[in-house]
This record gives C-alpha cells, sequence and structure tokens, in this order.
C-alpha cells in the first residue's frame, strides 16, 4: 500500500497516460526501458497462468511502410461509411504515428498456450484474449510511467497483419502499438480535442446490485466532485 | 516521466499485483478509495473514445450466494474434465472469493455505446471488448497501490449472470472482480504456490520484424537478468 505522496504520483501517471499519434520524435527507444515495459506486459494476470502474449518488435521501414499503407485503405473504408460532416471531421485526425514511432509492438494471442484445460477458460474461452489486453495495458502504464508514448492502431485486418509478421493461422494479432519518446503527452485525449467524442461522467455507468439500479451507489461509493482528492 | 524512486514505486506496484482468493479481510470498503479506483477504470484508453463498460457494484448477500453456488457447479464440471493428477491438484486450489471479499464489481461491456460508425471498430469489432479489459486493468493497479485485493472469477456461464444482475441481452458481462481489503498480499501468485503453473520467462515470446525470428533481439533490447535494475 502506497502513501499518500506515492498513490498521488500512481494516479498521475495513470491518468496521464495518452493515446499518442501525433507526438512521437522518433528518437531510438532505450533498450533498457524497452525491456522493462516489456516485461511490466509480461507480469500482467492471465487466466490460468497461460501467459497466452506474444510480442513482435517491428523495427523494420519496409513491414511499418507496408502496414501504413493498409491502414490508409481501412481508413478510406471508414471515412466512406461515416456522414458528411462526421467524415469531414475526421479527415483532421491522426490515427496512427506507424512510421514517427520508434518502434512497432505487435501483440498476440495464442490460445494454444497452457491448453488443452487452461484453468478459468473452460466456461469462457475468451478470457484468453482478455489477458492479452491486460498485458498491453500494463505495457502502456509502464510506458507513461517512463515518458515513453504509445498509440494503439486498430484500423486494419487480422489476416493482413498475420501475413505480414508471418503469424501461425491459429495466433491472433491483438493489436500494433506505435511505441517511442515523445516530445510531450497533451493533456486532454485527441478525439475530445477534435471534437470527435467527449469523456463521459463515471456516473451512469455506476449501478448497484442490479443492472438498472443505480438508487443508493452514494451509500456505496464516494466520487470526489473537484479534483482528485486523496 | 517519473525520477527514479517514482519509477521503483510504479513498477513495484505492478509487480505486487496479484489475483486474489483466499485473503480478503472482509472489512468494508473505504468509499473514497472505491470511487477511486472506480475513477481510475474508467479512465482507461477506449476504442474510438466508446467507454463501452459499466460497473456493478454487487454487495447482496443473497446475489452473492447464488453467484458462488453456481460457481461451484461450473468449478465441478471442469474439474471432471481433467485427468486425475490434475484434479487432485486443482482439488487445493481456492478459484473464489465472493462472500469473504467486501463486494463483487461486474464489468459489462455495451457494444452499443458511440454505435454505429465507432472510430477503430469497423475492421475489429472485437477493439470494444478489449478497452473493456484496459479498464479491468487500470481498477486492479489501482487497487493494488490502495492495498486492496483484486480476484478475477471466470467460473460461470455468462448468461447465468446477465440473467442474475438483469443485464440487457445485447450487453455482455466481462468479468466478476472480487474486491476488497486484504490481510496480505502473497510474493508468489497461488497457481505458482500450488504448483499448477509457474510464470514463464519472457524471452521465448520475444520476437523481431518476424512472428517466427528472434535473431538479433539482443540489439533491439535488454533484459534485466538479476533483478529489475533501473
Amino acid at each position: 500500500m502506497l502513501d499518500d505522496l506515492e498513490l498521488k504520483v500512481f494516479y498521475n501517471t495513470l491518468f496521464s497516460r495518452r493515446d499518442v499519434r501525433s507526438q512521437f520524435s522518433g528518437e531510438e527507444m532505450d533498450k533498457k526501458v524497452l525491456g522493462r515495459i516489456l516485461l511490466a506486459a509480461h507480469s500482467a494476470p492471465s487466466v490460468g497462468m497461460s501467459q497466452p502474449w506474444d510480442f513482435v518488435l517491428v523495427t523494420d521501414p519496409d513491414i511499418r511502410s507496408r502496414f501504413k499503407d493498409h491502414v490508409y485503405k481501412e481508413r478510406e473504408a471508414y471515412e466512406a461509411s461515416l456522414e458528411q460532416d462526421r467524415a469531414e471531421n475526421f479527415k483532421r485526425i491522426k490515427i496512427e504515428g506507424i512510421m514517427e514511432s520508434s518502434l512497432g509492438v505487435v501483440v498476440t494471442y495464442d490460445p494454444h498456450r497452457g491448453a488443452p484445460s487452461v484453468l478459468g477458460r473452460h466456461a469462457i474461452d475468451d478470457a484468453g484474449l482478455y489477458s492479452v489486453c491486460l498485458a498491453i495495458e500494463n505495457l502502456w502504464l509502464a510506458a507513461t510511467a517512463e515518458g515513453i508514448g504509445v498509440g494503439w492502431v486498430s484500423f486494419y485486418r487480422e489476416e493482413f497483419l498475420g501475413e505480414l509478421l508471418g503469424i501461425p493461422k491459429h495466433v491472433r494479432p491483438i493489436a500494433w502499438l506505435c511505441v517511442g519518446p515523445v516530445t510531450h503527452f497533451e493533456k486532454v485525449p485527441d478525439l475530445e480535442r477534435f471534437s470527435w467524442q467527449s469523456r463521459r461522467p463515471i456516473e451512469p455507468f455506476l449501478r448497484h446490485n442490479r443492472y438498472e439500479s443505480q438508487s443508493d451507489l452514494d451509500q456505496v461509493v464516494y466520487l470526489p466532485k473537484d479534483g482528485f482528492d486523496l
């Protein structure tokens, strides 16, 4: 359990984490820092301790360039699906830093690891997938603590990325993370800065005992109204 | 970016996180602490800033008891699927702290939030599901920083939990988290203490440019060999 000062440092790190697109400096990653954030990812909880993740570190410019071309095609497909004013807004939003970041970290899910009979997966098979996401968030927060930016790119087809990196058919790519030093972290998320979507308050998403019930939540949980008081 | 001392506190928190089953004290949760860890969850990254999660705080003993009965039936079903020596080992392992923890936090996924045309979900629909998991890891780490234990129960059928809490059909329960003060955090994960599965070293899971290639990784990443040096 941390003391109040340490807690503030911890929460400040958590709240300052951003999904970085535009602020990568392109400097080379410090190898020790990269090692630490990968160990943070690898220390995530996993169902039945299956640790079903792998991390493909992509530095090759040609692979990154081919991935970026693919992402731009998917970007166009998405843009074409939007109504006009939404599409105009979307044009202003940068969705990736594939070439500008120091490297890509592709995180994959191998459902065979620890199988068969992974403890905790017999009723919920997706629990393995969930574990990989927990590892990604560990990586993201550790990177933030180190002053390193992370941007999750999800404008791609899994089949394309799988073939690009020679990923076996049974293994699923879950994320392409753009990773590297940044000039700064923005205070406000990009999608909010560009008026795409604002962060919602938490209150409507808290419920008590039953999904439809919020009646006596103030007896159960206290939400700081002005800033984040400890 | 944190200084070296702050980084140690951050990483120590991340590495001391455990999946808690047996160490819940049953004390009531401090309402402010609960508020903080829920805000940490709600501050997770989400695809297209959809924030597709909800948090059902379950304190009702009857609901918890019915959930526990269901979990024990699923436990038996899993045990029956194991070979004899594995089943004998499994009998020793506690898989939940539903009644002993201070409350359950059921985290759900609502794919309708922000839909249609959630930015980043057109090619990978599961990205919304991934966001919910990132929120869960934020909650878990914040709880650890606060000295609060979290245990993810996954021995249940989603349909059962959905009906138990009156969750709408289109919303998916992702986790039942047992949450509350603990007597202590174990140094070694339960599944390792009970010889079910040991943590694997990270090296085989690091790859470079292509999934099959680990050839020149030491030029890209440095993994501390003895402890976690900064």
